[in-house]
């Protein structure tokens, strides 16, 4: 009877299968999601804890694509020279410890635009980590830039911009062997680079996106001034994502909506499997197949988007949403300035992140909690499809259902408990757990 | 035995409540659908006329609420004082005549910006009139401009544009009788003025709205520049109709969505009754009332607005979906040069539509059997959603549920049978009764 102890969520609801089960159970053992009928044959089975929840909603842990830093860190400064390799460690513990209590249990730190050696440096320190009560999970670097364009850089320092004329030595040249080399390192460790944001109409860009895919590499698409023709060929190339819709890309335009407007397209070739893909939606091209539309990551913060903005784009492709924080070493902290990548940040009052002296928006400052009730309030949708947004959604583009996005049997045990009895765009995280394990705040 | 003959029409499919109905039957007399059980209480009861339709898709007759013209009549150019009034007659019927063939049996035609003395004179002539075999149904005038935006005028004599300082007097001054006298004429006919275009942030209009409004007019916002907050003011004073959307408007742009952001209004006031707005969908602000958002007009030529930017308007607000054709003089007829209130416009090859000389579009030369064709293609949606979008939806916009817009018992006899066996994009109109009478072709 050495087996793992097993616990017992009682008297909560759980989201399972797009709905809401009401006087529902959760069972998990060793970190993992199980069903004690499969497991025991015995439907006496006496968990060895029973955890009360009091009615609460439990659903996934929130998984955040896209991230800068926060709580005064930011990955990318991080990497400089004058840094200990100590102090970068530090740096991310304390990134990947603060996000817990906002419920999110697994994140891609974000590296944006920088020159070859930081990338060298810092990547190999954003391997893919399991999360426990002390940090959230680490599920690989999102690389946005160098490959994107001067006129939609946004925050991004323009002399490290490239485009990639010799294909993907250029990406290698630049990111390093975290990118060039795929196989695990000799300490069993999955390779950092798990997300890379490109812009498609850039030189040797659109050849080098079906390379990258092949080396297990999520390509996206952003940061680009790509019209509707250069968008949907980078889509059909196999680039599956968009990185924060709407910000550093042409405006949609009715007679060629850009990027954008791939959340209309009807003529990409359909995937064929549904892995990485959307599920299909009544909006899919073929409702029977896979959606060829990329996922989208949206930034919930009222700031980044219009509201009508942000509902327009959902319900054109709602299986594609993909709430992201894009947040910044600012967010947890108060108005102030901080650091990004080199620039400074300015935050005020009203929470906008602007470059120094600027008016160009540079990230956010907001939690994935706030995100998902923001995206309630905006769409007035479910606080299922809003959850799935954060969770089900980009577990689906990082290619992690098996592990993650859901509380299906098998799945880790990276719960949240919600409060919504104030309302699906009022809820408050309550408890969290990280692979079976409640976080003490 | 003096009753009107019975009609059934057998052996086809029948859209009804939102559904194609196989092997189904359709009854009409006296140019209505009746319910044969409910007339005559005897179940073996025989019709005095029997059509085969040979499998064919049966559906309500088409309704345009705007079209500037066709078969080389322009109604604003007709209104000019060297038009006699019998040519200007003439014209309107060969209109009405024209567009039987390509299902559509009812329609709004439409004038644009003109001088008082043209609305005077050819207002009058478009007080609705009952379709019949030798003409669709004039379901009264749309009067687009002259109260709109110069920046947005398109194709619009730049000179006639007004605002609206001194309120309703200045639309009386415009217009004339047919807006001022509402109440029926002498001779029984209703007036004319059935929708009015107008740009909400010109001076005097959000004032003007209710009270157009509460004298039975539909208002229409478009060929304007109103930002977001502009938008949702003249939708809350009464505005249920964008005209053309995406055309002669502020591009979407994500932080102030302007006019289109409409379709993602989420504060909106709900109305006190359903009439008149859209049906509650999915992507209602509250899916159980009626819909707050504008319906909303396309022109689905391919050439207004990008396929995939109609898509993801589309899905955003479907049941606000109200095809146009927005068809000028030179719809039916070869390339060449045709007028548009005293302009002349440019038809090429490809049938682009631009004020001659210039690049701006003035229109389209669809039809509005090619505009439901393109947007299944364009939209991948169902046939009967594309059909609700020509039938239903124009029906409940311009309030007249109880006599057309549906095959529904009571609704007037105007049926267009479809042969859609080469695919919902595909299909082709083949015969069209208007009060239950077939027209010859
Ligand atoms: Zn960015
Ligand atoms: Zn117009």
């Amino acid at each position: 009877m050495s087996r793992p102890r097993v616990t017992k969520i009682i008297n909560c609801r759980v989201l399972l299968d797009h709905k809401i089960v009401h006087n529902a159970y959760l069972w998990f053992q060793d970190g993992i999601i199980i069903d004690p009928q499969q497991h025991f044959y015995d439907a006496r089975f006496e968990p060895d804890e029973v955890i009360d929840a009091h009615g609460r909603l439990v659903v996934p842990g929130f998984i955040d694509a896209q991230i800068n830093g926060a709580f005064g860190v930011d990955f990318t400064t991080d990497a400089q020279p004058e840094v200990s390799d100590e102090t970068l460690r530090e740096n991310l513990a304390k990134v990947s410890k603060g996000l817990l209590k906002f419920g999110c249990t697994a994140y891609c730190p974000t590296v944006v635009s920088a020159e070859p050696e930081i990338y060298h440096r810092v990547l190999p320190m954003l391997r893919p980590q399991p999360g426990s009560v002390h940090g959230a999970a680490i599920l690989g670097a999102h690389i946005e830039g160098p490959f994107i364009s001067h006129g939609k850089r946004g925050a991004h320092r323009p002399h490290v911009l490239s485009a990639a004329p010799n294909g993907i030595e250029d990406l290698y040249e630049r990111y390093g062997e975290e990118l060039k080399e795929r196989s695990k390192t000799q300490e069993g460790q999955e390779r950092a680079v798990k997300i890379i944001t490109v812009a498609p109409e850039l030189e040797g860009i659109l050849d080098v996106i079906p390379e990258l895919v092949d080396k297990g590499v999520i390509v996206s698409i952003g940061h680009s001034e790509a019209k509707i023709a250069d968008a949907e060929a980078g889509v059909a190339q196999g680039a599956t994502f968009i990185t924060h819709l709407f910000n550093a890309m042409l405006a949609f335009h009715h007679r060629d909506p850009g990027i954008i407007g791939t959340l209309g397209s009807t003529h990409l070739p359909i995937p064929s499997k549904g892995q990485g893909h959307p599920s299909p939606s009544a909006t899919s091209p073929d409702a029977t197949q896979p959606d060829p539309r990329p996922f989208y990551g949206l930034i919930c913060d009222g700031i980044h988007a219009h509201p009508n903005s942000i509902k327009v784009a959902y319900y054109s492709h709602p299986k594609g949403c993909v709430l992201v924080t894009d947040a910044l070493s600012a967010a947890g902290l108060p108005p102030g300035t901080y650091p990004l990548a080199g620039r400074e940040i300015s935050v005020d009052d009203s929470l906008h992140a602007y470059i120094k002296d600027t008016t160009t928006l540079a990230g956010s400052v907001i939690t994935m909690d706030a995100c998902i009730r923001n995206f309630v309030a905006f769409t007035k949708c479910t606080l299922v499809e809003a959850i799935e947004a954060a969770t089900l959604h980009p577990a689906q583009l990082l290619g992690i259902v098996d592990r993650k996005g859901s509380l299906n049997v098998g799945r880790d045990a990276d719960l949240v408990f919600i409060d919504d009895s104030n309302g699906p765009d009022q809820f408050v995280v309550e408890r969290v757990f990280v692979g079976g394990e409640e976080v003490v705040f």
